[in-house]
């Protein structure tokens, strides 16, 4: 286990390596040579100088590609707060496994590989309107199963969730970290009616009040009002800068997940970028208050790691422009 | 040739085939099965529905994908409009043919076969401040090539084009149909500096001015004020709709050139979707006008149906979910 201790963990939060300057600049220089006018590709230029960047290749590449969907069960469903029963985690887990789910239809069109990691499915995290979400064994571990996940030798990872009620601890750790109270960063997530709603907004208003002495520090909110596979998402973001794999985040609760490690260091999600802003009612404040422009827009808010996988082909294109287009000087093609 | 005259095109422009409502509805109904919130999947499930809709297949399929560049030259380019020299046209051609351009890269990555049809590049269109573009019957031959072009056996077409200053009679085609002068519409194609965007307002506005008289036709529009790879695109997707090919439409040249089939019939583009909006300023406004969302907003300003071949994927992720995923049944998931 990676992290032995809070401290080891904010360690690494906070002491976390710059991208490659240098390789970022020899695929800006390489752009400007490729027949096309200068930056009419748009984000597929500068999304082919961001792999660069992170992965410290002057020429990147995208030979692995993985999806991580961490799962995780809630004790707040007790509360009324999904529109499913919390035993279709599980049920989803198993579909994933078989294939039937979204997530593998999406990774497969990508060329990625599907890696579903269940995190204690058959133990619920605590309530976190009566008390706090994992203690601090708990939370380190499940950030260590994230950690270790993601190996050096990928080369970009996308990332994704299952677990019924967790767009809940997602709304819970936005407010936590950004502020607001629970109504601004709560939404439908798979289809709450409006007393479900209600229910929601309640629990976390009811949260926030439980643990108001831990706001301050962003690894307690998340270990008070997360969930395990939401601290899996965090190892998992921060392992990727530690080891060189630029990451994809996918939607709300994605992007709740990581959301401390941009509280923890200014930089800290600098490697990631925005896969899409998902239907889900807080997903485009918590991009905007993270400085974070998604690549998609289509209306999705399924989770799974469902947007991200559809973001991986556009990296690829950016990267095939980039690695294989022609100079103006290689195709005698007049520039301006 | 398809189109003899005027009236010929224009009757194929007015009896146009409806969507298979039945098609599309089998989707919807299988879509809510799939071990899925409702609706989660946003536009790939309406994605899903508009293939099946404009295929006439219950089950749309993608073994086939084309992306047609059309490419032609423009005497408007005399007026100095464009960043870049005319010859660049050919030399782009050439460039295609060996394989260096962006789209062979994307077309490549999306899995589709690229076609490059040059239009007469040695003899551009007629500088339209001064006189019509095409007369009859070079517009019809034009019409009709891209009419020929998209065949039967075609699953989805992607619409592109290559034409040094064709930003320009794009503006001016908008402008002739939604109304609003040439400032509205005009944006700095490739990249044209102050003073040639002042050139390319006057060249417009003159061009409005001299065509006065044919602005009330969409065709004698198109035909007056657009291009041979313009007037191709606008045959090709016309022959799309006959056919049963749905349609992504690149950027903003390329919804010009498409823009008088709205405006002949109310559901004249209704089988074609906005693959992206561009960076180039008229293109948010034009998509809005014709009440196409576009799938992604990349920045893109590139032409040559780079955005439509980056949107292809989307359609095949879109696919691969809608035919592969599982039903709550078969997985065993419980519904809400």
């Amino acid at each position: 286990m990676p992290f032995k201790s809070l401290e080891d963990l904010r360690l690494a939060c906070t002491n976390l390596p710059a991208g490659s300057e240098s390789a970022a600049a020899a695929v800006a220089a390489r752009q400007d040579t490729l027949t096309k006018p200068q930056g009419s590709l748009g984000r597929l230029e500068t999304i082919a100088a961001w792999l660069a960047r992170w992965q410290g290749r002057d020429m990147p590449k995208l030979g692995k590609v993985k999806v991580f969907v961490f799962a995780g069960n809630h004790g707040v469903t007790a509360k009324g707060v999904s529109a499913f029963p919390a035993e279709v985690t599980v049920q989803m887990v198993a579909n994933f496994s078989h294939g039937g789910a979204a997530i593998n239809q999406l990774a497969r069109v990508a060329g990625a590989e599907l890696d579903v990691i269940a995190l204690d499915l058959d133990r619920p995290t605590g309530d976190f309107t009566e008390t706090a979400a994992m203690d601090e064994t708990g939370f380190l571990a499940a950030v260590s199963t994230g950690y270790d996940a993601v190996t050096e030798d990928i080369d970009l990872v996308c990332f994704g969730e299952m677990g019924i009620g967790n767009t809940t601890p997602a709304a819970a750790i936005s407010a936590a970290l950004f502020g607001g109270n629970a109504e601004r960063w709560t939404g439908r997530g798979t289809g709450v009616d409006d007393a479900g709603l209600k229910r929601k907004v309640d629990a976390i208003e009811a949260g926030l009040v439980r643990h108001a002495n831990a706001l301050s520090d962003p690894l307690a909110v998340a270990a008070a009002l997360g969930g395990r596979e939401l601290a899996a998402i965090m190892g998992g973001v921060l392992a990727a800068r530690h080891r060189n794999v630029p990451a994809l985040l996918d939607g709300f609760v994605c992007t709740a997940a990581a959301a401390p490690l941009a509280r923890l260091h200014p930089q800290g999600l600098a490697h990631a970028t925005a896969a899409h802003v998902s239907a889900e009612a807080g997903h485009r404040r918590l991009l905007e208050a993270l400085g974070l422009p998604p690549l998609l827009d289509l209306g999705m808010r399924l989770g799974e790691g469902s947007g991200a996988a559809v973001a991986i082909n556009i990296v690829r294109a950016a990267l095939e422009c980039h690695a294989r287009m022609a100079s103006f000087a290689e195709a005698g093609v007049s520039e301006k």
